[in-house]
């Protein structure tokens, strides 16, 4: 059965080709999400001319609108988003402002476009700031309109004031693959049901 | 169909008799809920010996035991806490460090106990804060195994610097009292297909 | 006296000509500050290219250069931020991430060229979030080298789920107004008594 | 020159006399102080009858009455914290929501009593989670009336989902002790020219 969709936007700083941490841990809960169903894509947020705002389309060639119609033909997102300062990346903080335009589109019943759809994190850092980095998006997109699957977040950060990169780590750190299963199986399963039984108009 | 239990968590510093805001929006909430099969009752934290900890029980008295039978009996957690400096109380903080033991209590599949139950939240303070409150109870309820249903908050502050209480605004803030009834119809909806799906071992 | 200069970087989304909340209460710190021997200008981030990145010159066209080059011209550095989903806006994230790269930047002593250098903050939304925008705005700018003045926020938020903007409210509201006072003065005190007495070398 | 006093208030869970992490770097935070002319005592909070609340006295045998006093006659106050759940613990919290009163502890001249004294940071925990506490404490202490000196906390973490304490940490991390010593040599200086140089009245 592969009846779900996934987009992943991955929300480093730095535009393709360069390599990148949260690419790699984004593309591997894609990959742990296709053994329950799901297929999907990742996309580089920075490779597109997103811009800062909170509408929809902000117009003057902004590209969003395209993420968006991925956002929105998918039963999954994924943010997978980098550390810094101990905080969420400024390009993740973009797409948050960019989902909050979600508030006001709603259907016939009031109910947000992306209600039955689910949310899981991806962070990464050299060091320290995994868990609010999740706390930030969580919230957000949980304001948004998103359900969040148990155990929704995976991590890796290194030892404090460290400065290796996720990328760099071999063996891949048992803890984060197997964090990553847990949220994969949760996430499709969560939006395997809420898709089959979706929230009532209140 | 009255199928799910809720407890609510009121983390208000103040004990019972005195009046508390949050002990009011948790209480609403908790009505809510009940409009749509949810049973449950309200339970103000520090009216109990809660030791500060994070095992399931610190001994010496520790009543935490007795909450969290309740917890683990209900399907819905809902915490209802004041804010103070713009972030959660201390009594939540204690709440949700006693949860953190919950992310060692397995069943034989892996999966913690938590697994399944859905958790919302509700926030008061006199100004500003609520979005923070939420995060962080969000990402540690996730962590230690709630699913979080769509648009999963309700709140009321007022304007930056007042000193107005939730419990003395009259009427009741609309656009709160409508986002209460989101939050009871989504947590409730959530319960429910959970309840009837549960998260698969991994 | 005039002997301290204050740069004051306004993180609006919107470029000018756009009104602003954020670069409002931005400029009547600046006109506090005036007061109390500083001068000093108002930059909003977004009419300039400034790159996402972590170092001091992206290249490509980066403007940071620029607006750094000012930044170490001046004793004081105010950041004026709005509030989008509780969370500061993403143009702040790029400015603290950009301001990131000082901490290599040090002198023959070891010390970060922003040491000695004093943060101010001023916050607006239409609702909920100053605390929260705040505390990301000092831990990073206190990371990167910058000290913080007793007091040294000044916010306005409406109500919950309002969308009254501060530059609407009529008349100015007074606790805000008599925040930024104290802000201004404090600010000016600490950045006069730190560049008459700087940190020593560890 | 010994002219400086500190309170190094220890935010562990345990009370004494268990191992703390937190305790154990908040001393050495202490030590550093006394290299520049600094003298001050480690409490550890959870061995005093503190009270929730948010007043200077809570009545009912409250025991923060006396280490209010302690923290009057300091000018420097260092908050040792562990984290939880990615977040500062609720004893920290309990403290900062008792440093609330402050807000209404004033001088003749409208100044908070808290006024010239210099806050530092000490944060440790097995995984994750520093910046965050750091940021939590910076901003309430700051709106609470305390200074920040640049580079104002001293931090360790283990890496993501490690269960190594910082006490067992041999030998200690380099980073952390040199950290240390910085925050150490930058909270008496600041706290030394404020003492020297009072903020005015607004």
């Amino acid at each position: 059965m592969t009846d779900l969709r996934a987009l992943v936007l991955v929300c480093t700083l730095k535009p393709s080709p360069a390599d990148s941490s949260s690419s790699l841990l984004g593309t591997q809960v894609l990959r742990e999400l296709e053994q329950h169903g799901v297929t999907g894509e990742v996309v580089r947020v920075v490779d597109h001319q997103v811009r800062f705002g909170v509408s929809t389309d902000e117009g003057d060639g902004d590209e969003w609108p395209q993420l968006r119609e991925k956002m929105l033909a998918s039963d999954i997102l994924v943010i997978a988003a980098p550390i810094w300062l101990g905080q969420p990346s400024s390009v993740c903080k973009m797409v948050l402002e960019r989902l909050d335009a979600e508030l006001s589109e709603t259907d016939d019943e009031g109910r947000m476009l992306t209600y039955g759809k689910v949310a899981a994190i991806a962070v990464v850092g050299n060091e320290d700031g995994a868990h609010h980095v999740a706390a930030e998006c969580q919230q957000a997109l949980n304001e948004v309109g998103f359900s969040l699957p148990a155990s929704g977040v995976t991590y890796w950060v290194g030892e404090a004031l460290g400065s290796t990169d996720y990328q760099d780590v071999t063996p891949a750190p048992e803890q984060t693959t197997s964090m990553t299963k847990t949220v994969a199986a949760n996430t499709a399963h969560l939006a395997r049901v809420l898709k089959e039984s979706g929230y009532p108009a209140v």
